[in-house]
């Protein structure tokens, strides 16, 4: 069953559901290898598994560290992703726009926020929580099955370049 | 449709279909986390699109750098995973016994193997074959979203690990 009760984020202004955003939100997915083979019916159905949240600048809109069971997809505007050292020092690690996906560790796990996410401009951001994501894989296996595989791929990837980006630390080990 | 043409694993003897080898394989799986919710139906399901090869101590399962598009599960025995250094020495970087997964990455997005598999003794395996787990999500899509559900915690699990592995590199560059 499509969201009936909007998460709360209390740094974030709630936009609505995300299918009052169909368009803007297909400019953003369209283009993405990830998200090949999607109808607009298909994209409309996930839609409505998704809220809109509005972050001012500056606004963080999850630290790292906090439990987490959401992901979002950057719509507009610019989020740094932010670590902190040993001595607390923040550390911008990246810097992610429209079309970027964050958060989708703790969508699946459930675990620690790895990193803080922090809005650099205003910033619209669609997102899917892990109960919605139950509920649409219960209620529309065929788009469910889509949105996994979407995940996986994306989780994968990012795998991919952190095993690759470690590859040196490894190495150095070896010596 | 379960499985009609084994795949060709050159190196390996191939043992035959995994719903042979139902009870074996529920030995292995069965206390694994991430495999909590499978029915003993379900899990038949699953072992109708796996098929079981066994590798001779010493045996390469499959290659840093070739194209890949199946993963394993171990069943009996110990696979070292090896990586070449820049000097192609070699260096075995895990070792995984009966219950460990190897090359779902490669399942996933069809890359290159990122490091070698090598059984150190006589070893046992049920392989996953992209084909089939494509041909389970359509025809079986109650198991095939469980067994998605699955490969997400796994490659979710390793991506915490690496990034969290990957730190101290972050944080040597950040100086």
């Amino acid at each position: 069953m499509p969201i009936t009760t909007a998460i709360v984020l209390p740094n974030l202004a709630y936009l609505g559901a995300a299918s009052n955003y169909l368009e803007e939100i297909y400019e953003v997915l369209g283009p993405l290898a990830l998200f090949d083979g999607f109808t607009p019916e298909e994209h409309s159905i996930l839609c409505d598994y998704m809220e809109c949240y509005a972050a001012d600048a500056g606004v963080t809109i999850f630290s790292e560290g906090e439990q987490g069971d959401f992901m979002m997809l950057v719509l507009t505007g610019s989020v740094n992703v932010i670590k902190h050292d040993k001595d607390s020092k923040e550390k911008v690690v990246s810097e992610v726009g429209p079309g970027g996906f964050l958060g989708e560790m703790s969508l699946v796990d459930g675990q620690a926020r790895f990193a803080s996410c922090v809005a650099t401009v205003p910033t619209d951001v669609a997102i899917l929580h892990r109960r919605d994501l139950a509920g649409m894989v219960s209620g529309q296996p065929q788009v469910g099955v889509k949105v996994l595989l979407l995940l996986l791929q994306l989780v994968t990837r990012r795998l991919r370049d952190a095993t690759t980006r470690m590859l040196p630390t490894i190495e150095s080990n070896w010596i």
